[in-house]
């Protein structure tokens, strides 16, 4: 074993960690969420663009208006997790680049059209998902990750400017019952991975 | 500080891991790249489907035909950089899901369309590599990722068949002199994270 990462924190990040689709009642709170995004924020983004933008659906009101865009197999845990955030894109990302990226100060013109800035922003965002996914693990909680639901209407509903879309929901929390499936199996090194 | 993982190993992944520019010449194995991916597989993605595909540039022809390709300030590092991946998105990964995904037999009509396929490969393609760079690090390796590259050139001459699409290229090895820049600023847990 080469890997310079302690056992005990592969297996929290990684090995024994699992989707979970059922959670106990304890809170997640705010402080938590705080705690995981000062540590995830510093994973890399292409000219350090962080255009992951996080929304927590606390509210019983907007957890409502949230479920009826689900999928229909997500709308049970996605009703039931102690906390439910919207992870999206923020497609005007570029206005922020003067001050998170200051050494280049002509990076905003880069992303003038806005499909250039779309294309950026999703790419970015998913990779900040991906590293959210591993910092919710990292606070010892349980992340359920979900693609299922009505995009469009996640983004009229929550982002009524235009200037965001959503890519992932995520259910957090400690898992209850039976909260997990078998582990579906992983492609092989050999069926990912090939040299040149 | 309530975050389970231990504060050696937030350091190693998140804290004090940064996007090397320059390598010593150390080379990275294949046993290496092994063990990452073995430790990273286990990341979450829409149902299991996996799409990222890496192909690790080893031949003096393959990184020449790749580096042309490159944005002007990323050609030195990627000619210098012990092991350079192109990571990919598998736009036909819906032919493996009977296998991957297997309680679900109708998954795979569920990306009958290219456009929905592209789609989802993209969004779970760029979680897997935040989950590499993740991985990377885990084995006290640094990367550095990059997407200033001509996409398409790279996906003709490296992905003749037209079923992949190239979402970053990573540099990896030990860092060497001057690796990095002084760090970027990031934003503040309220410029990303609101309640509704």
């Amino acid at each position: 074993m080469t890997l310079v990462l302690d056992p005990a924190a592969q297996d929290l990040l990684f090995r024994e960690a699992r989707t979970a689709n059922t959670f106990t009642d304890a809170p997640v709170t705010d402080e938590q969420v705080q705690e995981i995004y000062d540590l995830v924020k510093y994973g890399p983004t292409s000219m350090n663009q962080q255009p992951l933008r996080m929304v927590l659906v606390r509210s019983d009101d907007a957890r409502a208006r949230l479920v009826r865009h689900m999928a229909e197999g997500n709308r049970k845990k996605t009703e039931s997790a102690p906390l439910v955030a919207l992870l999206a894109a923020d497609n005007e990302f570029h206005k922020q680049l003067p001050t998170v990226f200051p050494h280049f100060p002509q990076a905003k013109d880069v992303f003038a059209e806005r499909t250039v800035r779309e294309r950026s922003a999703a790419l970015n965002a998913a990779l900040q998902v991906g590293y959210f996914i591993i910092g919710v693990r990292a606070a010892g909680l349980a992340a359920g990750p979900m693609t299922g639901f009505d995009a469009d209407a996640i983004d009229k509903e929550f982002f009524p400017e235009g200037d965001r879309s959503v890519l992932a929901v995520v259910n957090i929390g400690n898992p209850g019952t039976d909260a997990w499936f078998a582990r579906n199996p992983r492609l092989a090194y050999d069926e990912v991975v090939s040299t040149v």
